[in-house]
C-alpha cells in the first residue's frame, strides 16, 4: 500500500484534543502506511500527547493559532480564520502535503471552508453530504446524500448527487451499478413536489443511473436501494430523526431492563445480546461523512464524536484516499454528465 | 357522556372489512355511549359480521356501492368515486348524521375529500395531518405537524400549523400553553432555509404561541416541545424514517437474540421486558392522525393498521369529539389570527 497523509483538526467537535489526539494515536498503530498530521494549537496538542505518555514518528504537528466555533458562522469563519486548524488542515490538502483531512468541526464553515479552496470537481456544481447507514440485509448498506450541505437544491443538484453517490458506492463497496432511488413520500406517480418530479425525469431518461424510482423514509433501511438521493434540508432531518429514535429505544431498552428485580437479572443473562445490539445502535460505528464532489477528500465526523468513532472517521478518510474516490468521481462526473448533455 | 356517533370507513386499509369490523365491535363493546357506522359494501361487511358471529345494536350498516383504491389519484377519487366507502362516511359527518369518521384508505384521497366535503375553518387555509410521539420524558408526548397534507407550505401555513397544533395539544393534553418547537437543521439563527427563518419570525412575534425557538430532528423526542412543526413533505420523510428505524431495530433485536443457543436462553429469561418493548415500538399504539382544521373530525389510520391498531384511531376519534376540537380550534383559530392581523 502507498503512504498516505492525512490531517487532523485537532481543536474540532466537542471534545478537540482529548478525542482527536487520542484516536490519531490508535490509527498509527494500526495503519503502518498512514502519516496524521494534527493542526492547532500546538501546547494543547503537545500537553495532550504528554497527558497519554504516548507519541509516534508518524504524528507530526502543524500548529495554527485560531479556532472555528461550533456556531460561527460560516462566512465569517471564511473570512476571518485564515489560521485555524480547520482551514490549515484542508490548505495543506490544497497544496499537495496531504490528500484527505478530517474534522469534528462545525459542518457549515467545513463546507464553506472546503469548497472555497478545494473548488468542485467539473461537472459538480455543488458538494454533497454522504453517509452510510445499515439496512436489515445485513450485507448491504444504503448510503444517502445530501445530508445537510444544500438546503434548496433543484433537480438537477439531485441528478449530480446520485452519479456522485453512485461512483463513490461503486468505487468503496465494488457494486457495479448501484440501484439508486430518490427519497419521496410515496411511491406512486401521482405523489411528490415538483423537485423530485422533475429529478425523476432526469434520472428515469439517463443511461447512466440505475434508477429503480422513489423510496419512502421507512425503504431507506430496507436494503431495496444502494444510494437514496434528496435534497440537503430533507436529508439532514432524516438523518437526526434517525439519531432520535435510536437514542429513544436505547432509553426504552435501559428503562425496561431496569423496571424491577426480575428485569435486572434479564438484563444479567441478556447482557452479551444488549451489549452487541448497543454496539449496533452507536451511531460512532458509522462515523465519518463525505464531503463529496470536491477537488480533495474531506470527511466529516460527528461533533460529538468519542475516540473508537473519531478514529471510524479517520478510516474512512484511508480508505477514500487508497480507492481514489475524488478522481474516479471526477472521471464519471465528467463522462455521464457530458453523455447527459448537460 | 353525551352519544357519539362516528362512522368507519369499513373498505380503506389493506385489510378491509377484515380489520374495521372486529375493530368497530370491539370498541362498542368498551364504549357504551358509542355509535358507530360502518360504510362500505353491505355484503362484505355482513359476511364478515356472520364470521364474527357477532353484532351490535349500536352497530349499522349503511351501503356504499364504490372504494377509492390506494393509489387511486386524490382528484380522480373527488370526481368519480361519490358513492365511495369514504365519501360517504364523511358526506355523513357533513350531513351531521355522526361527528366523526376514521378511514385507513388513501392519504391523499381523504385529505382531498375531506376539505371538499367539510371545508376548512375559518382563517384556515389548509388542513394539516398530525400524530402523537413517545418521548424520553415519560410523562410528556409530543404532536408533529404537518405529515404528509401539504407539500409546500409557506411561512403562514406553518404559522396556522402551531397554532392549531397547540389548541389540539391544549384541548386533549390541558396544557394550557404548549411548547412549540420550528423543525430546522440547526439549533442556530444562522441555519436553515427562507422558509423556517420567516415562519420562526412570524412565531417569535406572536403573543399566542409559546413558540421555543428550533427543534432539530433529534430534538423531537427529547421532549422538550409538546408541538413540532415543519412543512408536510419533511414532516412525511421523518414520520416513515422513524417507522423504518422501528423496524431496523426491531430486526436487530431478533437477530440479536436468535443468534446461538445462549442468547435464545437469555431470549426466554428477557421475555416480559422484550414483550413490553415490542409493544412500545408497535406503531399501532399511536395510531390515529387527525386532519386537522376542518369543520369536522377526521381521523387517519395508517393503512396496514391491525384490529387493536385501527380501534386506537377510532379511540381517538371518540376523544375528539368529546373534546369538541373542532369548535375549541374555531374559536382559538379566529382569536388568534384575528390578534395576529391576519
Amino acid at each position: 500500500m502507498n503512504n498516505v497523509t492525512i490531517t487532523i483538526d485537532a481543536m474540532g467537535g466537542d471534545y478537540g484534543v482529548a478525542v482527536t489526539v487520542p484516536a490519531a494515536l490508535s490509527i498509527l498503530k494500526k495503519y503502518a502506511n498512514v502519516r496524521l498530521v494534527l493542526v492547532g494549537d500546538e501546547k494543547q496538542i503537545k500537553s495532550q500527547l504528554g497527558f497519554l505518555r504516548r507519541n509516534n514518528k508518524r504524528l507530526s504537528i502543524h500548529h495554527a493559532s485560531q479556532q472555528v466555533t461550533m456556531d460561527e458562522l460560516p462566512s465569517k469563519a471564511l473570512r476571518t480564520k485564515k489560521d485555524s486548524s480547520m482551514r490549515v488542515a484542508i490548505d495543506l490538502v490544497k497544496s499537495g502535503e496531504a490528500q484527505a483531512c478530517v474534522s469534528a468541526g462545525n459542518t457549515g464553515a467545513l463546507m464553506v471552508i472546503s469548497r472555497f479552496v478545494l473548488r468542485t470537481l467539473s461537472g459538480v456544481d455543488r458538494p454533497a453530504i454522504v453517509t452510510i447507514f445499515p439496512t436489515v440485509n445485513s450485507s448491504k448498506d444504503v448510503r444517502m446524500l445530501d445530508l445537510g450541505a444544500n438546503i434548496n437544491s433543484c433537480a438537477d443538484h439531485l441528478y449530480q448527487f446520485a452519479v456522485m453517490g453512485s461512483v463513490l458506492t461503486s468505487a468503496l463497496d465494488d457494486i457495479e451499478t448501484p440501484k439508486v432511488g430518490l427519497l419521496n413520500i410515496g411511491e406512486e406517480e401521482i405523489k411528490g413536489n415538483d423537485l423530485v418530479k422533475h429529478a425523476a425525469q432526469l434520472l428515469s431518461e439517463s443511461k447512466h443511473i440505475n434508477y429503480i424510482g422513489y423510496v419512502e423514509g421507512d425503504d431507506v433501511f430496507k436494503g431495496i436501494a444502494d444510494v437514496v438521493v434528496c435534497d440537503g434540508f430533507v436529508g439532514n432531518v432524516a438523518l437526526k430523526v434517525i439519531e432520535g429514535t435510536m437514542q429513544l429505544i436505547a432509553f426504552y431498552i435501559k428503562q425496561g431492563f431496569k423496571k424491577n428485580w426480575y428485569s435486572r437479572i434479564a438484563a444479567i443473562t441478556a447482557y452479551p445480546v444488549l451489549n452487541d445490539l448497543k454496539k449496533k445502535l452507536d451511531p460512532g460505528r458509522y462515523n465519518g461523512a463525505s464531503l463529496l464532489g470536491l477537488q480533495g477528500i474531506v470527511i466529516k465526523s460527528h461533533g460529538g464524536a468519542n475516540t473508537p468513532s473519531f478514529a471510524n472517521a479517520i478510516k474512512e478518510a484511508i480508505l477514500e484516499v487508497e480507492k481514489n474516490v475524488p478522481q474516479r468521481i471526477g472521471e464519471q462526473v465528467g463522462i455521464m454528465l457530458e453523455e447527459a448533455e448537460f
